[in-house]
């Protein structure tokens, strides 16, 4: 049995054997990556130390001890050696990445002949003692279970007594008088003298590693994660290579390509003469990389070159850290680079050009996510500000303005061209004139589903919602931001994208859809197999939607024109009606007005189909509360519609079977606007009209009647009739509503409200938050589709639909229409389109692509920014 | 082939040929019962006449002709006869009965001459003359097709001429002009004579009833009850015999048992020298029916025992009309006897011992939902009394007592001993010491479902709810019922079976739980599969439940223990508390509280299992409302736990998680309660703890292991830990919480709000009510278990359930536990307990053990009081 390979050694097993690290080791080694060399010891090693009573398996010492002497050849450097010593790093490395689980020990091989050797070699002694010193500190902790606070207390009290404040104050001799104080502890707490030879330290080291596979946290987190707890965990010892060797040594770091941009070229950062931890300590500031060329072009050029068959092995851009000892380049690091949304699409049409990747592959790279970032002006990456309270990132973009306390001056103000930010408690569908033309919203209350973040990101505008160290008082027009005192007028700038809200003014930059952009969606569009939709309201938004590529409107809600500034009072006084022959009086008044929103959007979307719900909220939304009117008549007509649970109240196709008179108006508007549309341009719209919360086979039955009756009364060419699959009945009688339906649109907000019992209203900011914190739950189910509960109930609502009527037409437009895991959900379930805010629908094609390439087997493989 | 069949001729075919009717009629005949002669037309000659494109089939005619001539030689009598005229009914059967919806026509055969005969023969001018203008204007409406408002004008104005009122007050002179008058109607709107010849009347009768299988309202009715529209109809002919002949003649009603009682023996009224018609206009009195013991002793005797031979044959008490035709008796109809309660139990019994009926169809024959009826005091059935106004009967039983308005008075006069009425809008969890103590409640708004109607029933206390006509002025102490002004301690009934409300007090007669109901019961029990167990929160009603054999406890709810006096300022100061150190202190002084209320509980119901849920309700519940309070801190609280939708939010497991400290003082109680008892008599309580309101597995693993742990610190025996499935979601992961549970109880009232969307608090008297009216739904879904959306999600989750853990017990405790339907879907189901309120109890177990017989084969069938 062979328990340890070199690096360079082909070993069966791969990262079972190997684990991660070594596997990558001994990937690079034999792909001629200049690597540090070294060995490792295999996982069953590891398993055998376990299953033999914590003894190293039978040979094993024997094979450490001839695989080091191979090492001390080939880098032509000894343990101890008293010149020129050779150190190495023992580094954990099991088969499934633990970060930070396992323990690493650094700089073994030195004692104090060594140091003094390698002060020697590096003529730099405080980096050979700070070495040595730390070496005794770690291998007393990892090895011997000595409490770190020891080595720490008498750091502390060196320092106190060289009167400096910082570790980098201390100079060479003061960390050789150090080291031989952590010698001192080490032997007060061992009773055995630190030990001097090398070969002992990596013995007890690779042991040590052996026994932090078994700690309490290492088992916690396989249990968390799944990991077997019988895999053991892989040992490296690689050689330790020095920047700070003189002139012809250095250490860098550096990019493939730009990960700003994704320009090609090197993009990175070198100081001579210097180690890693130089420059994290901020000791010196490293040059542009350009400088390594002139420095060292021998090195440069090996890291150009070797940089190139990097990017060729893992086709993707890379962060890499080198080091140079003495004209010698090794790659102490490289892994996939974190790069801006911009740069990963750059990069992706890059390397799809250079031949390095196939166009399925660019697509998978790039993290839907992130694209979020293109869309929506964004706080100059360069500008200072100072944050004065944070809330919930609840829609993206930036935004400044002069701060307004209600909805009627934000919409006053906003339509004389003036850039507002509305700032309440929370908003309410009575605002919606505000939101409208406000540039931003900030809100005290409400998570990031309250009504101002879902109406905010439907709109593309920024919005902060749930800001804690927000208080206002409207009525003085003042408010609190933080501990900073602003009245109406002052201007903010809020970052939707990271809930900052900052007093004053800051630079934005515009959003850019840049030519890769484009070029990687036409990409998506060939791949995926899921269409995607947008949920508009008005023509604006449609058109909007349209010019992000949607292929149709998937939700259009009809309440938000009632809630118009000039519909509103016709809507109150159908609310307001005291019989049919009044309700119908009011209706007829808003007919006109409907019909022509609905030319509108028809017409931004020629050619598109259009899905119109009919009228869902519950009609006590359209009132003004309690406290807003002093009028007796309308003050009972509140009470009477108020609602203890209103969610689960008299709304959706409940409102249009008892008040049929209102579907009629909204259906014979939509057949109207069809008509005069069709005459105008020659097109008639693809109309679809939605009926919602439908449970009950009869209730459908019953309004399809209506809407049937209805167009055959004006004459209506063609159209469909569907309904929001939105309750746990619905899905399940999902056999017995299909035969009424054309179509069935999924309404996830609220099957997840109703299959979880979570108002969303009520959760997010109270229990789910604690949930969330408390790791009772992984995700948001308002932001990321509960596959398992809201999920399984639309498989089964598919499952059954699909099988009464294979044709039916099958579609999302909650909110998780716009998330890319659920997306993929989408593309499993065999739905036809996703629908989701126009400010998403890039997103969402990309995401439906990947779905479909993951069908395909190609996993995606995205790195954030 | 045959399309007529006589009455006593074996026909092939049976009900699909001959309609239940003409079977009806033959089965008598042929069993020897003495019914009027007559033929069937078969449901094939309508076929035939319709695919024959209206018109009879070859042979009908004379088949009719053959028939008539032997029924006229049968009876001796002939159509048309000048002395004795033969009078034939026509009416339609067909296989499934269609009530009201087909046509009749009545003394076929008469004309002027035959008019006059029968006015001879029975000595009753008026009588034949009315029989015969009847014939005109039924022939006419049904036959021609002539507007009934002709025959009906012309009956108005004959009277104003005669100056009288009633058409009673016409004599036969009066009715032989109207005779000839119709007639002149007749051939006006026809233009042809009123066809005088029988034969011909009965040929275009018997057409008419073919035709009216086919009206609209027809079709519209089989559309709804998914009747085959090619069915047809058959049509039977029979003799009209009259009773009215003179002092030999009669007409009665009786039935076999008394329909009050279950007492054995002929039951009912009889009435000399009569038609039917003459007792329903009320022109005379009827005799009891011993009368005609006396009068017409044959006749009585022959009565005696066809009933005997009827009885044996239907094996069910018979409710009969009957009319002695001189001396002759003929059975005009039989069906099973409408009874009350305690008479169905009493009849029954008695089949089974005298060998009639199987203990299985005694047990198959009660109404569980009548037996309501003998567990609640009721109003004295000969009371006279005045119905002030009406609500929902939403707890049977009656109380009469003083009015009150508020809680606190309530509970203070109902605890010295006053018998007091509480009359509320509305009751809420803060009114519970008054409803403990109050005689009855009434309230102006909520459904059956609302608050004060659960609790009612729960107590087995009555209650009115949703009494519209009821409004007060608690301030003021005032209300007005109806058109009636009250004030506080003004004396009023209500009555919870019925909804009445009455001024004043009204005798009541007690419950009584006799020796056949107890008998019944105990068959039943014997039947049944499904075990049946109680809701109840307190000994008292938990002893209540033992008395009427609860099988054990199904739902303890723990909040109604929060809400007692004593409590409540606990309660309220666990929930003001700011931190857990606090918040713990005061659940230290609630636990020996409900320790006790645990102990009184298991002593209660020792040997049998107690399920306790753990806290469910949110916390805003135990605090006063906003107007009630004016401490800021207070009211700072109650404004942070406000929800827009209660239901949907921090309550449940959701506040065990939230608050560990709460379930964990629960859990302790419980097991302390349970070894006290254990130590005091020796037997260890059944303890089932269950956690409310669970949607993910990791909401129960937590919880459990919370149960676990401070179950073993307390040191504590054997007890199961489970949850409430009551939840969608938990329904399609049953599979993956089962691993936790050792008992899943369907909360069916949650179950049926979410599934469904449906507000119980804001369906009921708004769409609800409007479904309901409007035939979109059948039945409340919150009385009678929806199957298919509640109860399929239902079926998910006992087969996902029971896939994982097939021993896991089932059971129910919303309150479909207490609805027959939904007992007889949770035995379909496989669950193995149902769990009602304590006097639903009897109820429960008769309704279980119908359902096990159901899945033997045998139907339940019963007929209503």
């Amino acid at each position: 049995m062979t328990y340890v390979y070199d690096f360079d050694e082909q070993a069966e097993g791969g990262r079972e054997l190997l684990g991660g690290k070594g596997v990558g080791l001994a990937e690079m080694t034999q792909l001629g990556v200049p690597v540090p060399a070294g060995f490792t010891i295999t996982t069953e090693a590891c398993r055998v130390y376990w299953t033999n009573g914590r003894r190293f398996p039978d040979g094993l010492e024997e094979e450490i001890a001839d695989h080091l002497a191979e090492l001390e050849q080939k880098t032509g450097k000894r343990f101890g050696d008293a010149t020129d010593p050779l150190l190495v790093s023992v580094r954990s490395g099991a088969a499934v990445s633990m970060p930070g689980m396992m323990d690493t020990i650094l700089n073994l091989g030195l004692n104090e002949v060594a140091a003094e050797g390698l002060a020697r070699a590096t003529g730099n002694g405080r980096f050979a003692y700070d070495s040595y010193r730390r070496l005794i500190q770690m291998y007393g902790e990892v090895v011997d279970g000595i409490d770190g606070y020891r080595f720490e207390q008498a750091l502390t009290e060196l320092k106190q007594k060289r009167g400096v404040k910082h570790d980098v104050d201390l100079d060479g001799d003061d960390l050789a008088e150090l080291a031989q104080t952590f010698g001192g502890i080490y032997e007060l707490e061992t009773g055995e003298r630190f030990p001097g030879d090398g070969r002992e330290q990596l013995s007890r080291a690779v042991r040590a590693v052996f026994e932090s596979w078994d700690t309490p946290r290492a088992q916690v987190y396989r249990g968390a994660h799944g990991i077997p707890d019988d895999l053991g965990t892989a040992v490296n010892v690689v050689q330790m290579v020095f920047g700070n060797r003189g002139d012809g040594s250095g250490t860098g770091v550096c990019f493939t390509r730009d990960p700003a941009t994704g320009k090609p070229g090197l993009y990175g950062e070198f100081l001579a003469n210097a180690q890693g931890e130089d420059v994290v300590a901020g000791i010196r500031t490293p040059e542009p990389i350009a400088a390594m060329k002139k420095k060292m072009p021998e090195a440069f050029d090996e890291l150009i070159e070797t940089i190139r068959s990097l990017e060729e092995h893992y086709r993707d851009m890379q962060d890499i850290e080198f080091t140079v000892e003495e004209g010698t380049l090794y790659l102490l690091q490289t892994r996939s680079a974190k790069r801006t949304a911009a740069a990963a699409l750059k990069a992706a049409v890059d390397m799809v050009e250079e031949g390095l990747i196939s166009r399925e592959e660019a697509v998978a790279r790039i993290d839907p996510g992130q694209l979020d970032q293109l869309l929506h002006p964004m706080l100059d990456p360069n500008a200072e500000y100072e944050v004065a309270c944070k809330g919930l990132n609840a829609s993206p973009g930036a935004a400044s303005g002069e701060i307004v306390f209600d909805a009627d001056t934000a919409a006053e103000r906003g339509k004389a061209g003036e850039k507002v930010i509305l700032v309440r408690w929370e908003t309410t569908p009575d605002d919606i004139h505000g939101l409208i033309e406000a540039a931003g919203i900030l809100t005290a209350h409400g998570g990031m589903t309250s009504h101002a973040a879902v109406v905010a990101r439907g709109m593309g505008k920024p919005c902060v919602a749930g800001c804690e160290e927000l208080t206002l008082d409207p009525q003085a027009k003042t408010a609190t931001l933080g501990t900073h005192d602003v009245v109406e007028g002052d201007v903010i700038t809020i970052d939707g994208g990271t809930g900052n809200v900052i007093i004053g003014a800051v630079d934005l930059v515009a959003p850019e859809i840049n030519e890769d952009f484009g070029t990687v969606l036409e990409w998506a569009d060939e791949l995926r197999r899921l269409k995607v939709r947008a949920n508009a309201d008005t023509p604006g938004d449609a058109a909007k939607a349209r010019e992000f590529g949607a292929q149709g409107i998937g939700l259009c809600r009809t309440e938000h024109m009632f809630m118009a500034e000039d519909r509103l009072p016709l809507v109150r006084e159908m609310i307001m009606a005291s019989d049919e022959r009044s309700r119908r009086e009011a209706l007829d008044k808003l007919l006109p007005l409907q019909q022509s929103d609905f030319e509108g959007i028809f017409e931004a979307m020629a050619g598109l189909p259009v899905t119109i719900r009919l009228l869902d909220p519950p009609l006590h939304e359209f009132l003004p509360s309690l406290d807003e009117t002093t009028d007796e008549r309308m003050r009972k007509r509140i009470r009477a519609l108020q609602e203890s649970n209103p969610m689960l109240g008299t709304r959706g196709c409940r409102l249009g079977l008892m008040y049929p008179e209102i579907y009629e108006m909204q259906v014979r508007a939509i057949i109207r606007a069809a008509l005069a549309v069709e005459k105008r341009t020659g097109e008639a719209p693809l109309t679809e009209i939605m009926h919602p919360l439908v449970g009950f086979s009869e209730e459908l039955s019953r309004l399809r009647e209506l809407t049937d009756e209805v167009a055959a009364e004006e004459g209506a060419g063609e159209y469909l009739c569907g309904t929001m699959i939105e309750l746990p009945r619905a899905c399940v009688r999902a056999d017995e509503i299909a035969p009424h339906a054309d179509f069935f649109s999924f309404g996830t907000n609220d099957l997840t409200q109703t299959a979880l019992g979570f108002s969303r209203d009520d959760a997010e900011g109270k229990f789910l938050t604690f949930y969330l914190e408390d790791d009772i739950l992984q995700r948001n189910p308002f932001e990321t589709l509960d596959r398992d509960g809201a999920g399984e109930l639309m498989r089964i609502a598919v499952e059954r639909g699909r099988r009464v009527k294979e044709e039916i037409k099958l579609g999302i437009c909650g909110e998780h229409g716009g998330d890319p895991d659920s997306i993929q959900f989408c593309h499993e379930l065999g739905l036809d389109y996703v629908s989701c805010s126009p400010y998403r629908v890039p997103l969402a094609r990309l995401a439906a692509a990947q779905a479909a390439l993951k069908e395909s087997g190609v996993e995606a493989v995205v790195v954030g920014g």
